[in-house]
């Protein structure tokens, strides 16, 4: 990436979003590698995603210094300050996005040489688009500004909420059939459930551009399918329990 | 909490730390509170932690707030720039605990009626006592603007590392050994990385303060006990594999 002379604060603003947007691109493509590298058993490509990482967070790193630098210099109000601080959160976000495909990815050794059941795996392949669409949509938001658009994508999470459920309840059933399948099932488990908190995650960044443009928090209670059920109904008993957080 | 009249940058200053303080006391009893919930399966407590959860995110956010008006109305600079910007990191580590406490609060009537393994059962307190530590000796580092006693607590994280692993394993063990066991082991398992995670932002916390006090980042690459060898040894195959990111 070449170094970009800042001479204005809108300059630097611009260059801030633009950054924001590269980490979305980058946070996107290492989460498809890695629902890839799953999928196909693909060490090599389960390595880049790895290696990948380290770039995600240097990215971050360098963002979180910048907009602290433009804080301090071009102190700027309102709008313009919630602009630079939710960039900040924005990219602490895709840095997580990041972690959470490198988790991923390196599930990918543990999964290997065990038996995948064929619909498990489509159901996590099927799941990964779900956060993908997701994530992409927020992305656009982000890049056009509108918090509208924002809040539907926090309104869609409750689909990804749904099949990881559908998908953690698959999986226990395939353990209790066969134990053979334990330690495959739980690796699928677990990048299940990273998948659901790329979800969170996106999530989180629709909340921020909600910020940014508004000033306001979004109400903090978003109805969320899977977990408040639980919780209330003590006193049923559904095999097998629900994910839970 | 009462409210406080703020009416020098140094005052501002010293609420925002005293505030992080009392967040980062509520973090530590829900985690204590959300393991003694499991452990005892006490739907009451899990619950009551459930309801801490709104009130730290209700914290964090206010703290965010407070923390960009100080900004926006005092333009710090250097040190005192960091140690806010730190503040809006650390209060967002902190918030994220609280979540992980949730969910393992969560999971408490997932897990009830189910047999648990009391070996288990006290390795995941036992996991949690560490985490617990690290949480309580990066709290302590903060409140002392101590950056060489936050260094040890990131070093200190490769012990809560190493004994997730086991109890990892060993929970895939007693799963294989019995399919009755898999619902409540699956619930554990989870319960265990939510504690594990518990560690990783306690190290967050400890690097933030490392930023805060020397301007610099600490070196990313920390040597992660549980990781990089599953990717090394393409060839082993250990049964059954490490419990990965």
């Amino acid at each position: 990436m070449t170094e970009h002379t800042v001479t204005s604060y809108e300059d630097e603003l611009k260059f801030i979003v633009r950054r924001i947007s590269e980490m979305g691109g980058q946070a996107e493509r290492m989460v498809e590698q890695a629902v890839a590298a799953l999928m196909r058993s693909d060490w090599d490509l389960a390595q880049s995603v790895v290696a990948d990482d380290v770039l995600l967070d240097a990215a971050q790193r360098d963002l979180d210094e910048r907009a602290i630098r433009t804080i301090a210099k071009r102190q700027p109000m309102a709008v313009d300050l919630r602009e630079i601080v939710g960039a900040i959160r924005i990219s602490n976000d895709l840095e997580r996005i990041g972690d959470l495909a490198k988790n991923i990815a390196k599930r990918v050794i543990a999964v290997h040489d065990h038996s995948q059941p064929v619909q498990l795996v489509r159901g996590i392949e099927h799941l990964s688009e779900l956060a993908l669409v997701q994530l992409k949509e927020v992305l656009d938001a982000y890049g056009e500004h509108d918090h509208l658009r924002a809040m539907a994508v926090r309104d869609n999470d409750e689909q990804i909420d749904a099949m990881y459920t559908s998908i953690f309840r698959e999986l226990l059933t395939y353990m209790m059939e066969d134990p053979r399948n334990i330690t495959a099932c739980t690796h699928l488990l677990f990048s299940a459930k990273n998948i659901e908190r790329i979800g969170d995650h996106a999530t989180n960044i629709a909340e921020t551009i909600y910020y940014i443009q508004t000033g306001e928090q979004m109400e903090a209670e978003r109805p969320k399918g899977d977990t408040t059920p639980s919780l209330v109904q003590q006193g049923s008993n559904l095999p097998p329990a629900g994910p839970e957080g």
